[in-house]
Protein backbone atom coordinates (compact mmCIF):
# COMPACT_ATOMS: atom_id res chain seq x y z
CA UNK A 1 0.00 0.00 0.00
CA UNK A 2 1.02 3.84 -0.23
CA UNK A 3 3.19 5.80 1.62
CA UNK A 4 2.38 8.40 4.21
CA UNK A 5 3.85 11.68 4.96
CA UNK A 6 2.81 13.44 8.48
CA UNK A 7 2.73 17.02 8.35
CA UNK A 8 0.95 19.99 10.40
CA UNK A 9 -2.29 20.97 10.39
CA UNK A 10 -2.47 24.10 8.32
CA UNK A 11 -6.28 26.06 8.28
CA UNK A 12 -8.61 24.44 6.11
CA UNK A 13 -7.71 20.86 7.40
CA UNK A 14 -10.49 22.13 10.28
CA UNK A 15 -12.97 20.01 7.92
CA UNK A 16 -10.94 16.87 7.71
CA UNK A 17 -10.03 17.22 11.81
CA UNK A 18 -13.51 17.52 12.83
CA UNK A 19 -14.34 14.28 10.33
CA UNK A 20 -11.83 12.31 12.69
CA UNK A 21 -13.12 13.33 15.65
CA UNK A 22 -16.69 12.10 15.07
CA UNK A 23 -15.03 9.12 13.57
CA UNK A 24 -12.97 8.85 16.61
CA UNK A 25 -16.44 9.44 18.72
CA UNK A 26 -18.28 6.93 17.18
CA UNK A 27 -15.76 4.04 18.06
CA UNK A 28 -15.69 5.56 21.56
CA UNK A 29 -19.32 4.99 21.79
CA UNK A 30 -19.56 8.67 22.23
CA UNK A 31 -20.92 10.30 19.37
CA UNK A 32 -23.94 12.04 20.76
CA UNK A 33 -20.97 13.97 22.82
CA UNK A 34 -19.37 15.94 19.85
CA UNK A 35 -21.21 19.26 19.68
CA UNK A 36 -17.13 20.73 18.13
CA UNK A 37 -17.94 22.84 14.67
CA UNK A 38 -15.54 23.86 12.07
CA UNK A 39 -15.45 27.40 13.71
CA UNK A 40 -14.92 26.15 17.16
CA UNK A 41 -11.05 24.19 15.38
CA UNK A 42 -10.33 26.71 13.26
CA UNK A 43 -10.45 29.26 16.53
CA UNK A 44 -8.19 26.57 18.63
CA UNK A 45 -5.74 25.42 16.15
CA UNK A 46 -5.01 28.62 14.18
CA UNK A 47 -6.04 31.59 15.63
CA UNK A 48 -4.66 34.24 18.02
CA UNK A 49 -4.34 32.75 21.18
CA UNK A 50 -4.39 28.88 19.75
CA UNK A 51 -4.16 26.74 22.79
CA UNK A 52 -3.88 23.23 20.78
CA UNK A 53 -2.09 21.90 17.95
CA UNK A 54 -2.63 19.40 15.33
CA UNK A 55 -0.40 17.11 13.11
CA UNK A 56 -2.35 15.51 10.04
CA UNK A 57 -0.98 11.79 8.38
CA UNK A 58 -1.60 11.72 4.35
CA UNK A 59 -1.46 9.27 1.81
CA UNK A 60 -1.22 10.81 -1.81
CA UNK A 61 -2.58 14.47 -0.49
CA UNK A 62 -5.44 12.78 1.26
CA UNK A 63 -5.60 13.03 5.30
CA UNK A 64 -6.13 9.81 6.80
CA UNK A 65 -5.17 10.32 10.18
CA UNK A 66 -4.78 13.18 12.87
CA UNK A 67 -3.57 13.72 16.16
CA UNK A 68 -4.34 16.73 18.47
CA UNK A 69 -2.43 17.73 20.74
CA UNK A 70 -1.93 20.62 23.66
CA UNK A 71 0.54 21.74 26.27
CA UNK A 72 0.14 20.74 29.74
CA UNK A 73 2.46 21.48 32.92
CA UNK A 74 4.31 19.75 35.34
CA UNK A 75 4.84 21.33 38.65
CA UNK A 76 7.44 18.69 39.77
CA UNK A 77 9.53 19.16 36.98
CA UNK A 78 8.71 22.66 36.50
CA UNK A 79 8.41 22.30 32.66
CA UNK A 80 5.56 22.02 30.35
CA UNK A 81 4.81 18.33 28.32
CA UNK A 82 2.46 17.53 25.19
CA UNK A 83 -0.85 15.68 26.26
CA UNK A 84 -2.28 14.10 23.26
CA UNK A 85 -6.02 14.65 23.36
CA UNK A 86 -7.21 12.29 19.99
CA UNK A 87 -5.45 9.79 17.77
CA UNK A 88 -6.79 8.45 15.06
CA UNK A 89 -6.62 6.95 11.76
CA UNK A 90 -9.08 5.88 9.20
CA UNK A 91 -9.53 2.30 9.56
CA UNK A 92 -8.84 1.31 5.66
CA UNK A 93 -5.27 2.68 6.84
CA UNK A 94 -4.65 1.32 9.95
CA UNK A 95 -1.65 -1.49 10.39
CA UNK A 96 1.12 0.69 8.75
CA UNK A 97 2.51 1.65 11.71
CA UNK A 98 0.50 5.38 11.22
CA UNK A 99 -0.49 5.81 14.68
CA UNK A 100 3.17 4.76 15.47
CA UNK A 101 4.32 7.83 13.53
CA UNK A 102 2.12 9.90 14.79
CA UNK A 103 3.00 9.42 18.74
CA UNK A 104 7.17 9.75 17.48
CA UNK A 105 6.41 12.71 15.93
CA UNK A 106 5.00 13.90 19.17
CA UNK A 107 7.49 12.49 21.30
CA UNK A 108 10.07 14.60 18.92
CA UNK A 109 7.89 17.83 19.35
CA UNK A 110 8.06 17.19 22.96
CA UNK A 111 11.85 16.44 23.14
CA UNK A 112 12.74 19.76 20.63
CA UNK A 113 10.44 21.52 23.50
CA UNK A 114 12.43 20.21 26.42
CA UNK A 115 9.05 19.03 27.74
CA UNK A 116 8.70 16.65 30.46
CA UNK A 117 6.80 14.47 29.53
CA UNK A 118 4.65 13.01 26.55
CA UNK A 119 0.84 11.63 27.82
CA UNK A 120 -2.25 10.25 26.10
CA UNK A 121 -5.47 8.31 27.87
CA UNK A 122 -6.55 4.94 26.54
CA UNK A 123 -10.30 3.35 27.30
CA UNK A 124 -9.68 0.63 29.84
CA UNK A 125 -10.99 -1.97 27.49
CA UNK A 126 -9.62 -0.35 24.00
CA UNK A 127 -7.05 -3.22 24.58
CA UNK A 128 -5.13 -3.18 20.89
CA UNK A 129 -4.49 0.53 21.74
CA UNK A 130 -2.80 -0.08 24.83
CA UNK A 131 -0.96 -2.98 23.09
CA UNK A 132 0.54 -0.13 21.17
CA UNK A 133 1.29 2.02 23.97
CA UNK A 134 3.00 -0.24 26.35
CA UNK A 135 4.96 -1.76 23.35
CA UNK A 136 6.74 1.90 23.07
CA UNK A 137 7.81 1.96 26.68
CA UNK A 138 4.83 4.39 28.16
CA UNK A 139 3.87 3.39 31.70
CA UNK A 140 -0.10 3.09 32.47
CA UNK A 141 -1.07 6.00 35.81
CA UNK A 142 -2.96 3.10 37.65
CA UNK A 143 -3.19 4.94 40.64
CA UNK A 144 -4.58 8.31 39.29
CA UNK A 145 -8.24 8.43 38.30
CA UNK A 146 -9.52 11.69 36.66
CA UNK A 147 -11.93 13.94 38.12
CA UNK A 148 -14.42 15.86 35.88
CA UNK A 149 -17.19 18.60 36.47
CA UNK A 150 -18.87 19.52 33.36
CA UNK A 151 -22.45 20.90 32.24
CA UNK A 152 -25.09 21.31 35.01
CA UNK A 153 -22.64 20.10 38.14
CA UNK A 154 -19.94 22.95 36.72
CA UNK A 155 -22.98 25.27 36.61
CA UNK A 156 -24.40 24.83 39.94
CA UNK A 157 -20.76 24.21 41.97
CA UNK A 158 -19.94 27.66 39.98
CA UNK A 159 -23.32 29.09 41.58
CA UNK A 160 -23.94 27.82 44.61
CA UNK A 161 -20.88 25.83 46.06
CA UNK A 162 -22.64 22.42 45.58
CA UNK A 163 -24.13 20.78 42.10
CA UNK B 1 -9.65 30.57 62.98
CA UNK B 2 -8.84 33.29 61.00
CA UNK B 3 -10.71 33.88 57.81
CA UNK B 4 -9.30 33.33 53.98
CA UNK B 5 -9.08 35.05 51.03
CA UNK B 6 -8.18 33.96 47.68
CA UNK B 7 -6.46 36.10 45.10
CA UNK B 8 -4.22 35.55 41.87
CA UNK B 9 -0.55 34.25 42.36
CA UNK B 10 1.26 37.30 41.30
CA UNK B 11 5.45 37.92 41.07
CA UNK B 12 7.27 36.87 44.13
CA UNK B 13 4.85 34.09 44.78
CA UNK B 14 6.92 31.10 43.07
CA UNK B 15 9.00 30.94 46.55
CA UNK B 16 5.81 30.13 48.18
CA UNK B 17 4.08 28.03 45.15
CA UNK B 18 7.64 26.01 45.09
CA UNK B 19 7.12 25.46 48.89
CA UNK B 20 3.62 24.04 48.53
CA UNK B 21 4.87 22.13 45.73
CA UNK B 22 7.30 20.22 47.60
CA UNK B 23 5.17 20.06 50.83
CA UNK B 24 2.11 18.17 48.56
CA UNK B 25 4.71 16.09 46.62
CA UNK B 26 6.29 14.38 50.19
CA UNK B 27 2.81 13.90 51.37
CA UNK B 28 2.03 11.68 48.03
CA UNK B 29 5.37 9.87 49.06
CA UNK B 30 7.02 11.27 45.67
CA UNK B 31 9.46 14.89 46.44
CA UNK B 32 12.42 12.62 44.54
CA UNK B 33 10.69 13.71 41.52
CA UNK B 34 10.54 17.70 42.12
CA UNK B 35 13.43 19.11 39.90
CA UNK B 36 11.25 22.77 39.61
CA UNK B 37 12.79 25.41 40.35
CA UNK B 38 11.70 29.59 41.49
CA UNK B 39 12.91 30.33 37.93
CA UNK B 40 11.14 27.61 36.16
CA UNK B 41 8.08 28.73 37.92
CA UNK B 42 8.36 32.24 37.00
CA UNK B 43 8.49 31.36 33.80
CA UNK B 44 5.68 28.92 33.29
CA UNK B 45 3.57 31.66 35.73
CA UNK B 46 4.32 34.98 34.62
CA UNK B 47 6.78 35.44 31.56
CA UNK B 48 5.69 35.97 28.06
CA UNK B 49 3.70 32.75 26.86
CA UNK B 50 2.57 31.52 30.51
CA UNK B 51 1.38 28.38 30.15
CA UNK B 52 0.21 27.67 33.68
CA UNK B 53 -1.85 29.74 36.18
CA UNK B 54 -1.99 29.69 40.37
CA UNK B 55 -4.20 30.71 43.01
CA UNK B 56 -3.55 31.68 46.07
CA UNK B 57 -4.94 31.50 49.47
CA UNK B 58 -3.91 33.52 52.34
CA UNK B 59 -4.52 34.03 55.74
CA UNK B 60 -3.38 37.56 57.54
CA UNK B 61 -1.70 38.05 54.46
CA UNK B 62 0.00 34.69 54.85
CA UNK B 63 0.05 32.35 51.69
CA UNK B 64 -1.29 28.93 53.73
CA UNK B 65 -2.49 26.88 49.91
CA UNK B 66 -2.35 27.59 46.75
CA UNK B 67 -3.73 26.02 43.22
CA UNK B 68 -1.92 25.54 40.33
CA UNK B 69 -3.97 25.08 36.64
CA UNK B 70 -3.94 24.96 33.07
CA UNK B 71 -5.90 25.33 30.06
CA UNK B 72 -7.08 21.85 28.28
CA UNK B 73 -8.72 21.15 24.80
CA UNK B 74 -11.96 18.76 24.62
CA UNK B 75 -12.16 17.69 20.86
CA UNK B 76 -15.24 16.76 21.24
CA UNK B 77 -17.02 19.89 22.99
CA UNK B 78 -14.34 22.21 20.56
CA UNK B 79 -13.66 24.08 23.62
CA UNK B 80 -10.98 24.39 26.20
CA UNK B 81 -11.09 23.51 29.71
CA UNK B 82 -9.68 23.87 32.78
CA UNK B 83 -7.40 21.23 34.35
CA UNK B 84 -6.31 21.43 38.13
CA UNK B 85 -2.05 20.44 38.25
CA UNK B 86 -1.89 20.74 42.07
CA UNK B 87 -4.05 21.95 45.20
CA UNK B 88 -2.24 22.06 48.91
CA UNK B 89 -3.37 23.44 51.74
CA UNK B 90 -0.87 23.52 55.17
CA UNK B 91 -1.84 21.26 57.17
CA UNK B 92 -2.13 23.75 60.27
CA UNK B 93 -5.25 25.43 57.71
CA UNK B 94 -6.71 22.56 56.33
CA UNK B 95 -10.49 22.04 58.16
CA UNK B 96 -11.59 25.67 57.16
CA UNK B 97 -13.16 24.80 53.30
CA UNK B 98 -10.24 26.42 51.67
CA UNK B 99 -10.35 23.16 49.37
CA UNK B 100 -13.85 23.78 48.43
CA UNK B 101 -13.38 27.45 47.85
CA UNK B 102 -10.25 27.38 45.84
CA UNK B 103 -12.44 24.58 43.33
CA UNK B 104 -14.90 26.79 43.81
CA UNK B 105 -13.01 29.84 42.30
CA UNK B 106 -11.81 27.89 39.69
CA UNK B 107 -15.47 26.86 38.28
CA UNK B 108 -16.49 29.92 38.46
CA UNK B 109 -13.22 30.88 36.05
CA UNK B 110 -14.46 28.12 34.34
CA UNK B 111 -18.23 28.91 33.33
CA UNK B 112 -16.36 32.76 33.03
CA UNK B 113 -13.98 31.61 30.42
CA UNK B 114 -16.91 29.17 28.43
CA UNK B 115 -15.01 26.15 29.24
CA UNK B 116 -16.47 22.89 28.40
CA UNK B 117 -15.16 21.43 31.65
CA UNK B 118 -13.19 21.51 34.86
CA UNK B 119 -10.94 18.44 35.69
CA UNK B 120 -7.90 17.01 38.04
CA UNK B 121 -6.71 14.16 39.33
CA UNK B 122 -6.38 12.16 42.39
CA UNK B 123 -4.49 9.34 43.76
CA UNK B 124 -6.80 6.33 44.02
CA UNK B 125 -5.48 5.68 47.57
CA UNK B 126 -6.53 9.97 48.77
CA UNK B 127 -9.77 8.89 50.29
CA UNK B 128 -10.29 12.14 52.11
CA UNK B 129 -9.75 14.68 48.45
CA UNK B 130 -11.53 11.63 46.59
CA UNK B 131 -15.03 12.85 49.30
CA UNK B 132 -14.59 16.12 48.83
CA UNK B 133 -14.29 15.87 45.24
CA UNK B 134 -17.66 13.90 44.61
CA UNK B 135 -19.33 15.33 46.87
CA UNK B 136 -19.15 18.35 45.07
CA UNK B 137 -20.99 16.42 42.43
CA UNK B 138 -17.40 15.51 39.95
CA UNK B 139 -17.43 11.94 38.22
CA UNK B 140 -14.77 9.80 38.60
CA UNK B 141 -13.55 9.07 34.75
CA UNK B 142 -12.77 5.30 35.89
CA UNK B 143 -12.73 3.98 32.00
CA UNK B 144 -9.98 6.16 31.47
CA UNK B 145 -6.25 5.74 32.07
CA UNK B 146 -3.45 7.99 31.53
CA UNK B 147 -0.10 6.73 29.89
CA UNK B 148 3.20 8.86 30.55
CA UNK B 149 6.18 8.16 28.34
CA UNK B 150 9.02 10.73 29.79
CA UNK B 151 12.89 10.66 30.89
CA UNK B 152 15.21 7.80 28.82
CA UNK B 153 11.91 6.02 27.14
CA UNK B 154 10.83 9.72 25.32
CA UNK B 155 14.08 10.10 24.42
CA UNK B 156 14.87 6.22 23.06
CA UNK B 157 11.10 6.69 21.40
CA UNK B 158 12.04 9.79 19.38
CA UNK B 159 15.17 9.13 18.49
CA UNK B 160 14.48 5.29 17.84
CA UNK B 161 10.68 4.81 17.99
CA UNK B 162 11.10 2.49 20.84
CA UNK B 163 12.32 3.03 23.77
Amino acid sequence: MDAFSIREAVPGDEGAILGFIRELAEYEKLLDDVVATEADLNQALFEEGAVAYSLIAEVDGLPVAFALYFFNFSTFAGRKGIYLEDVYVKPEYRGKGIVSALLRKLAQIAVAEECARFEWSALDWNQPAIDVYTGIGAKPMDEWTVFRLDGEALRKFAEFGKS
